[in-house]
């Protein structure tokens, strides 16, 4: 049983105390923080939490607090990490886990040399189908990964914090993009070295001084390229999709707006909550069974106790938080420079001096096998590269009868 | 915190052991039964269970038994709840509740008169995506039911017991119509009468006795029609998908073959078990994220263990497992008869005396409106009747532009 | 090339000499008529045709009229059929070919005795989809056909005679029915004869005397199921889904409401004609690429004017109309008696006298194959039923790893 | 009625004549051109085709030929349209139009200069779904576009010339992406200016020179992103899928994977051709109902004809196929040296001069509106920028009952 201190008491605290209290979990929250009065007791009432305060380190230092959970706006993050390690307390940190790589690595090593525990909220990479992604990606289902596409995209996010720049660090790269680069990463490998990143990204609707809208390619090592494509300018809900490609296969996941659950409602009845970031409540709308267990907080949580308890790292620590930092400044230098602009990591600690693998497949003796297609008119079509002459040729089987 | 025996050690077992001890649990499994011992002890050994036994009544009277949760083949369920109330163990059944409804009505009766807590482990009224269209019908989103289908096939269970007619008490329409039945039930009203019940059954491909497909429609005393497909001679997977029309809107959910989650591959890698009963391990695949909650368990756990510590009745109680039971026997009478067959129930619990409502949408004083619809060339026609004469006429708005 | 006259300037006709007219078709519409001359007027204009009338047996007798296409409403049909006979002009007539089986086989003995060619314009037999599954079908990609079920829903037609049961001679079976029915004969078998027909049909929602939604089961003598689902209550659009469950496969197909293509528009912009019975202009929408392709008009017509000119039988003749009526009669028969009522074909042109196949897939010597599963743990299961005794036994290969 | 010559007997020359002869069509290939006299013989029987010769000048001069379609290899499209400048017959040219956009120019201008019809057979900006989504978005029902994706992965091209890099003039940018360039460009507006491409390239899988995987952004001067995603390594088929993000809405299409046609298989009956590039016979499939028409084959033609016909310009020109091949050029140049390299544009017929608008929604005459949700607790949220001081706020409305 794990006893526990939230930090925050806006959306994402809630989502946390939601995923917490959960189903038949053993856990509970026993104190929260929020920056007003009323919000902390709101807060309390609303979870039966029965300790509340508006001073964070109070918070963090009471006697009930075992493990702290960090549910604040990105500019406080560190601050708050800093008391847990004063107080030796085990801390986890929604995401991104820094404004930028500076933060999230003095943060990771604060943690480090304190002995305390550092677990990074990333639920999106604890959601079940990206759990059950990435198992068959190891069991080798769909080969060698070549490249990897995570998009989060919806109309914007619901507090005025994530809209200034200065107490954001960014806009929906740093929002969103941290998501989308760590689904990428997994699925690549986590120890294979993001080497470059160009990024695109613009302004184009909102009156923000923040991108609202980025697109970006993370280069690795061995030659596999993440992708990830984020907007706050995105109609129609909260569109989450990733997609990888292998050499003997691929993988689509929708985990929001698309995932067998159809409704078409005149809006006659009664209205309500639909599903976050839905943006219509009557035409046809396309609900989520269980928001808190498909975005991953169920698993998320499970694992970071879980690790507490066995004294393990969990699957997201904040050393991942801090290589996602990483790659999200590269971004935004890139999208100013307009260059492929290096990752800048001085503290690796995966594989070095990968090459791209070229593994061909063998057709016979003397020949590379390209491709082989079956023609609308049954015909087959044999493509083929001669191993010396590096010659190109084809095949063909022709269907006559 | 409950202390759990699970009477059974198959694949349904297993599923709930799975359940029980998911995520961070606070309930845990004490004890377990199962007819063989290696069945017994390698049950014990996979889920940490301290005490197994191959005696039921030791397994039922045991002190570490609170709840006693029934995994068994559908012919020893009664015998299973007699001793759940001879000890006075709360108790959890497996679907089908009975045989017929004989059995179940015995088997209500014998709880509620020993005070005893009788839970309908009825699954597939838990799924996250079932809940949440529960709520949407019940705030009104799609108004009034008109006709509810829930189909569930997939190519024939796992176990011998199933196949045999006496065993089982019935084909597929026992096996997989009772949750198909519910499932109506609940979107059109718990205290809606069903009233009568039309089936086509058939043996088409299995060499057995009982029923391998069948199509049923049940009607009920509003006028609302649940209608039932189940098969075990369906390919391509298991088929789990609910429509619900109503009067002003439409629900459609897909629980596990099109949830969002799509792959290929050419099946180079290493295998494994896809989902269940999926028929194919290469080519394009739709695996579930976490089959345990998508299919219910987890939310239909949660209810029960709840419901006993609240001193209330859960969602699906044995009754409605009963209620379950009449409607097939009345589907089995009809396969044979060919005739609408009346649904017997001498213990209705719900509204009496309903007839179809007749609410006719106005549209001015004279006339009552049917519909309207925009033309492709522009063209609005609106259909009306008038309310004395009963004349249907139309009025068209032509597009002249 | 083909020289056209079109009776009637209704929605159905505009969609037939869109079709006709369309892409670098070599057919023309000569002749039109409309009951009403501003309606024969409009018509004439919009697809430059140079003659139109009033006066049907005008029509139909005009030097310039080869082929009569009928586009009226059911109770005209068999008049306009007689006046082609009388004219001996070739007769393509909408569906359904009567508004019941008399009528129908009037019109089919008539056409056949004096030579003309009777095509019965089944579009939903034609479409894309319909064509290519049918091809699978009969290639054997999913084996024996145990069940086809077609789907045709939407909010209601739109001229008021479609909903006057005298001038329709029924309501959604006739209007809808028609088309569910022979898309699941074509996937039986033409030449497999319909038996019994169970139908159930209200009117839940709209003022008037014929049904507005109804479920029927049509018996063939093979044992195969045949069923339709139609609706004038259906809201969200229009939903035309097939799928079909054979020994060795499953197609579904969806030609409407998800075909690949959706758009979200928060209807700021210009609206206009979405598709055909769609019900909102904002929100999510799911627009048809070109309507009269996909809903078969184009392949209807190219085989009926191919099949005139190769004086050979087209798909779809009067002969399948008269069939259809006959399932029809049959359907509204079973509503009112609640039996299992016989089609009635004193004039049946298939196979006769066939039994249900039964053949058992063997495993060995001894045993027949039932299934095997693969479950969660790894386990191996086979279940098979002892040829000689007839008892089912079950083989287990435990993942013991 | 057109009298055609077809320039290739190959692959994409049979679509063609699909394309040409199907339906009620009045067009007709009278000539046909190939390489090798047996695969001329084949192509005209297989056709019907009254002429075919080995010699390209006699087929383009041939007193049957009108009009000319190209479907060679890239490496002989500019020899095989100077032809037709030289005879005076109008030309119709698959895509790519050039390898470059130096030999794009010289065939536009020639054909130009002499009076001759350039038509450019880009058949995925004639889909039916395309041609819709195109329509919606001038009637402003998505908004100002603000990005447009186009994706076209498969596992690689059917011919030997595809893979060697002098005769198709590069890879999969070249093959696949002058559709996805061409199609983001019309979604944007043809009128608008491609500034500047950054493009990732590489041969991550295959034994070739050219690239087999490649991502790129082409930036509009109105600030609109163009984006494309081409690969001959994808798994599992072909993949064709459009996503349009406007200010107030979004497209998303699917023209081949995904549109509504289901089939699972267990491959037992009759195998055969299931779609273009389909890689497996057995599970679940995903065919296409009519692949000619899907892939715009017939509306392309019918434009093309109708253009000469009319004395028009067609759709697509060999004006656009110019423009595309020089955002191709950059494309080349950019994954090369890293760098965004300017499209080079002398002959530009378009807008000069564009800027991104910045139109913000007005909240008050005090705020600019930034966006509004509602939260799973009730509560509203109101975000604002203040005009004047350009602070950020937010207005929490909360759900207090």
């Amino acid at each position: 049983m794990a006893k526990v201190c939230i930090l925050g008491g806006g959306f994402i605290g809630r989502f946390y105390a939601d995923a917490l209290h959960g189903q038949r979990s053993r856990d509970r929250v026993e104190v929260v923080y929020a920056r007003k009065e009323e919000t902390a007791i709101r807060f309390a009432n609303d979870y039966s939490i029965p300790h509340y305060t508006t001073s964070m380190e109070e918070a963090v230092a009471h006697p009930e607090t075992e493990v702290v959970v960090i549910a604040l706006p990105n500019h406080i993050h560190e601050e708050a990490v800093m008391l847990c390690v004063k107080h030796k307390k085990a801390v986890l940190c929604t995401k991104p886990l820094g404004r930028n790589a500076e933060e999230a690595l003095r943060m990771t090593k604060a943690c480090e040399e304190a002995g305390v525990f550092g677990g990074y909220l990333e639920d999106l990479c604890y959601t079940p189908k990206f759990l059950k992604s990435l198992q068959s990606i190891k069991d080798g289902a769909i080969g060698r990964i070549l490249w990897a596409k995570s998009r989060e995209t919806h109309p914007g996010p619901h507090s005025d914090w994530f809209w200034n720049i200065e107490m954001a660090g960014g806009g929906a790269i740093l929002d969103l993009g941290c998501h989308c680069i760590e689904i990428a990463r997994n699925f690549i490998g986590k120890d294979i070295k993001p080497v470059e990143v160009m990024c695109w990204a613009d302004t184009q609707v909102k009156p923000i001084d923040a991108e609202d809208h980025a697109i970006g390619l993370v280069k690795y090592e061995n030659g596999a390229i993440g992708q990830f494509e984020v907007s706050w300018t995105f109609r129609g809900g909260m569109d989450l999709r990733d997609e990888v490609m292998g050499t003997e296969g691929t993988i689509w996941t929708n985990s929001f707006l698309r995932t067998g659950f159809e409704m078409f409602t005149t809006g006659k009845g009664e209205g309500g909550y639909v599903s976050e970031k839905a943006e219509s409540a009557t035409g046809w709308l396309f609900p989520v069974g269980d928001e808190t267990h498909e975005l991953g907080y169920t698993h998320m949580f499970t694992d970071m106790f879980n690790a507490i308890e066995e004294g393990r790292t969990p699957q997201e620590s904040f050393y991942d938080g801090y290589v996602v930092n990483a790659i999200i400044d590269a971004a935004y230098k890139s999208a100013k420079s307009k260059l492929w602009e290096p990752v800048q990591l001085p503290d690796w600690r995966g594989q070095e001096g990968l090459q791209k693998p070229s593994v061909y497949q063998e057709y016979d003796a003397d020949h590379w096998f390209i491709k082989e297609e079956l023609l609308p008119n049954g015909d087959l079509k044999i493509i083929l590269k001669k191993k010396e002459s590096g010659e190109i040729i084809e095949i063909e089987k022709l269907n006559l009868k």
